[in-house]
């Protein structure tokens, strides 16, 4: 076995190794500006008849305008070795080194992410991406401590608030929390139990825990690091005749958990470890409990709901229910930050799988040389619509993120309806897609697959919970088919619609006559790979799946009320929510189609349009064949076409990892390594 | 945070909660011995209207017959509780733990499982479930020592190595591997690479690595705790002429690997430890490199194949290809085991889901309590079928159980031959459902389904490796389509056929005819639950896939190859694998449902087995469209039933778990304890 410091050498050797490559890759970057990357992807075309694909001007091409910032970040923890998380290590030292990272990154890289987070949330998401792919913990514990605690004081508080506090949170003297979620509530935060009672006498909410199911758990930093927290509460109010209190809805509040200096917990406040989780260790999960805890009246969060001094409530917005909507309204960062980074998270293991299936060989015709996995039609079926799948996320995603950042500028109306519901749906739909993938993954790569420097295992450990935080995924889908329900209602009496549903009114006209009998068995490549029969192939189902279960609803709800009506429909509605969202990020990735400007990438990219866009066609070819969309003659040509697809995006696969363009000390993984795959392994071990 | 001693007095009172617990059910079991549990059967159906289920009895029917032995081995378990495993623990420390555990199985419980595995096989895989739900890695380490080192012993060599080695592996006196895969070569055994040269002068066989991609990797015992291995590596002896070495093909030697005192590896063995793994980190995987080592002749495991004191080669089997099919023929008890052994994690996990599904509440309709979130339709969508498969699968496995029982007692040819296909198919199909299941179970339980001591992530992390050892999923349903094909070929030519596939003769015929048009629109409930329509829609898609495939095989051998004909219909090939296994699995199901004496249980077993059919058939209602075995209509009504059949299972859900027979101490999750669930959850973090 190898021991402690020779495996130290090791890393540092790679680190070294690392550090040389990716000084060459900037350097390359440096050689090339930005006007000297337009002509160099003019020229990369070619017009070559064979497919060829030249990685460079394809990443050019998908790379954002941060990556300069993240090579900032790659390069301190390059230059940092011992910042960086080894393969095995337990619970409290990852906590400790996670909060040296955290540190060193604010601290010495001089990285402070609260201000990107107002002047340019994209380079805050590309900051989050780069810190993930070190280690997500670190990405994690880095939103824990801005996206929520610091947004909260951002976008729940006013003025005096962030006055107070904006400098210790970006330069982490003061650490916190987000204390929403409670032992017996999570997806439902109406139902939250913790009680804020304001004592009028000294000016002072009164923070408590009324039973062990409002204890407050899963908190992020508060099990080791935060000394404050803010926490989600039902405000009480006295009433007039001061026997009674009056709820008021549930409100946030800052409240300080561990004293500044000695960092023990306040008077009333306890404090316990949530435990080993199943993956991202490094972030240290709490469970708090209050007990009488007194605040000053100005901890309230009060930018939607305020307190006065003899205890009278006033709001710009006139209900409960708005104000608890534009509370979480507030909150919609934390998605756009999740759909973003899972799709990187994605790339890290499409690469790993699909560089390791190249190397790897096994079998092969009899008296010849064995081949590729990835020659077989098997491993194409498990990973080459994995890797459409992938770009078309990239591109919705990186727009999603645009979105945001335009709608914290503008506030235009629109676009945040927009962004609420396409970053809940994108959310949903992607980091359960990279779940699975993860899986597949896994298995793909057999038993290297299962060696923990390997990477699988960290990374679906890690990026299980996406599914769940910031909004448990079926609940989330379930608000895009709300929304959808919502516009589908209103549309019909003449209403507006948000950007993103505008194609409905559109295909519902198609939808209400019947399906085309001829066209249903036209076959040819052609036409199977013509965008507009993809869209309307998905527009088709998505409207009627929404006008079908609009009827059922309807017919439902006379004897089972609204709620029994919903649920009794749950399982369409959830189809219709991803039927949607497929919908849009094929409407998406058509369009990143359109707009390459090279058109080698250009035609690399279509193939892996077409191939995201059949392959869904035919994983869902029953809704088809059911309605006569699409007749049997055209089944078969579609699923034969997605596997020649697949093939063809095989013998370019390798090109279209590199165009992600992510570094060997981003990957890691020894057996997908571009060189010297297998003997890095071996070194790995100790040989 | 809980201090490490009072997480200790807590792990104690849990233990001493369970033991109690346990002693009373034992208590019961002994008070109704066997012939008043067949009366207590008998007294339960009770003829009532509404669906009621006595987990009783219904547990009485699922039982197999060596229950005891399993309480032996939790009685010995529980009351060590130094011996069982934390939640957090670290690799070198778990290996520790792990080795502990297994020699006190042994020598202090007294369990001798390799006596078992020549006596009573079923016997032996009931240890092993029970033995890797104390702790996964044990069960494994476990089969490394028996299933693997022990039975290459058994199966491969003759009486001199049963008579030197028997007792000593069985005491574990003599620790072992089985070092077959290699670091290039895992799938393909017949390429492996290791060589083992007779040298005639000295009467012993050198064994040499001649490249690193022939070093012994993911050897189970190798890193830190063996002292023999059986290495598999290809036989070279020396020709005539004395010049050349002659290829004898890939045999199984026996290698001493470390010295039996000092514990240090002997010269010329390289080992190096694999290195941390995504889970079973208590199994201690290591790789090994030979240089010239020596071994003496009779260290062959000569069963099949033997050389003599000057050089010659006998064996009786005429083929080097024969030789290596009856050497890798032996190893089909490994798949048993696993396959068996996968489907108590199932019911592990779809417990530990479904009781929490019960216990949480979230939403409800306004101004009333909330509900659990098993009311939802898309929580039972997400587990009823995943209850039904499970009841599925361990009829199916049980049933595989006493098959290979019966195998190592008859030797009967025709049930060799069912074994094998039918090891090699349900290993595949049942690991890969139990994996993807493991990542739905601990999404369905959101938050708290992330904390490691509520088990999904151990178990998946554990479990994961299922998929790829003992022979990849992918490859091991190829074997059960190249059987099908070869049975196709020569059934129509007369021949007889294994009990398993005696189907196909019948359905074939069936499938040569058209769908009847009318039949194809029966919607009607009678009609869904008839088990003759389940099972005759299971293998009319069976036969077709069978037919088809064979059609397109020989159609594109002729352009492309055996090979490359394989290559192209590989998916096609691996859904008719999939498919047969799954009609194998729903005929058991019924077979069951059949035998089942008392009514409620066997109603119970009906719905479940209906859910479990009609799910799968909905799951691709594509192929039954396209071909138009089931009309539109019909197609509706089973996806109509199949949700009523979900929300009908939810409703004896908590029954149907508790009919697994699953003690607390080994579901082990505070979400899923039978009573006051949430307080050992706060307890657990320290409340």
């Amino acid at each position: 076995m190898m021991k402690g410091k020779e495996r130290r050498t090791v890393r540092k050797m790679q680190s070294g190794r690392w550090e040389a490559e990716r000084r060459m890759e900037r350097v390359r970057q440096h050689l090339i500006p930005e006007a000297a990357k337009q002509l160099e992807m003019a020229r990369c075309g070619g017009g070559k008849l064979r497919m060829r694909v030249d990685s460079r001007c394809l990443s050019n091409y998908m790379r954002g305008k941060h990556r300069e910032i993240q090579e900032k970040v790659f390069d301190y923890y390059n230059a940092n070795p011992q910042l960086q998380t080894p393969v095995e290590i337990s619970k409290d030292d990852h906590r400790h080194l996670c909060m040296s990272q955290l540190l060193g990154l604010v601290r010495e890289a001089g990285i402070r992410p609260l201000r990107y987070v107002v002047s340019d949330p994209s380079k805050y998401f590309a900051i989050l991406e780069a810190v993930g792919s070190v280690d997500m913990s670190l990405g994690i514990k880095m939103g824990v401590q801005y996206s929520l605690w610091g947004c909260s004081i951002l976008n729940l508080g006013t003025k005096k608030h962030k006055d107070k506090y904006f400098d210790g949170i970006d330069n982490l003297d003061y650490l916190g929390c987000f204390a929403m979620t409670e032992l017996h509530h999570g997806s439902n935060v109406q139902g939250l139990q913790t009680v804020a009672t304001f004592d009028p006498i000294t000016d002072e909410f009164i923070i408590d825990t009324p039973n062990d199911g409002a204890i407050k758990w899963w908190i992020g930093n508060a099990a080791v690091h935060g000394k404050f927290a803010t926490v989600f509460a039902r405000l009480k109010l006295p009433t007039y005749d001061t026997k009674g209190l009056s709820d008021m809805g549930v409100h946030a509040f800052i409240v300080p958990i561990r004293d500044m200096k000695t960092h023990q917990p306040l008077p009333g406040i306890e404090i316990h470890d949530c435990g080993h989780k199943v993956g991202l260790n490094g972030v240290d999960n709490g469970a708090l409990r209050f007990r009488s805890v007194r605040i000053p009246r100005d901890n309230l969060l009060n930018r939607f709901g305020d307190v006065s001094r003899d205890g009278k409530y006033t709001s710009s917005l006139p209900t409960v229910n708005k104000r608890f909507a534009a509370t979480l309204g507030e909150l919609v960062g934390g998605r756009v930050g999740l759909a973003y980074s899972s799709v990187s998270v994605l790339k890290v293991a499409a690469t790993i799988a699909i560089r390791y299936s190249l190397l790897r060989q096994q079998f092969g015709p009899p008296n010849q040389p064995e081949v590729s996995i990835l020659d077989y039609q098997s491993q194409q079926h498990k990973l080459m619509p994995m890797l459409a799948s992938t770009y078309a996320f990239h591109f919705a995603t990186t727009n999603l993120v645009e979105k945001y950042s335009q709608m914290k500028k503008t506030h235009d109306e629109e676009l945040v309806a927009d962004v609420h519901a396409l970053s809940a749906g994108l959310k949903a739909y992607v980091t359960s897609y990279t779940a699975k993938s993860l899986s597949i993954c896994r298995e793909a790569c057999g038993g290297h697959g299962y060696a923990a420097v390997n990477r699988f295992g960290i990374l679906r450990n890690d990026h299980d919970i996406f599914q769940t935080f910031e909004g448990d995924n079926t609940v989330l889908l379930q608000q895009v088919a709300a929304d959808l329900l919502k516009q589908y209602k209103g549309k019909f009496k003449g209403g507006t619609l948000a950007v993103t549903w505008s194609y409905l009114r559109e295909s519902m006209n198609t939808y209400l006559s019947q399906p085309n009998p001829v066209t249903a068995r036209w076959e040819g490549e052609d036409h199977l790979r013509d965008p507009k029969f993809q869209l309307d192939a998905f527009r088709y189902r998505t409207s009627r799946l929404l006008q079908s279960v609009a009827v059922r609803l309807r017919k439902h709800s006379k004897s089972l009320g609204d709620f029994g009506a919903w649920n009794r429909c749950l399982n369409h509605l959830l189809t219709l929510a991803e039927s949607h969202i497929e919908s849009v990020i094929l409407a998406k990735f058509i369009e990143a189609v359109r707009s390459c400007p090279d058109p080698s990438s250009q035609a690399a990219l279509k193939l892996l349009c077409d191939l995201y866009a059949l392959d869904r066609i035919w994983n869902d070819i029953g809704t088809y064949r059911n309605v006569d969309y699409v007749a049997p003659n055209k089944a078969k040509a579609i699923h034969k076409l997605t596997e020649y697809l697949s093939f063809q995006v095989r013998n370019i696969a390798r090109e279209l990892v590199d165009a992600f363009d992510l570094p060997d000390h981003v990957t890691r993984a020894p057996i997908a390594m571009r060189s010297e795959a297998y003997s890095q392994y071996t070194q790995y071990v100790g040989f």
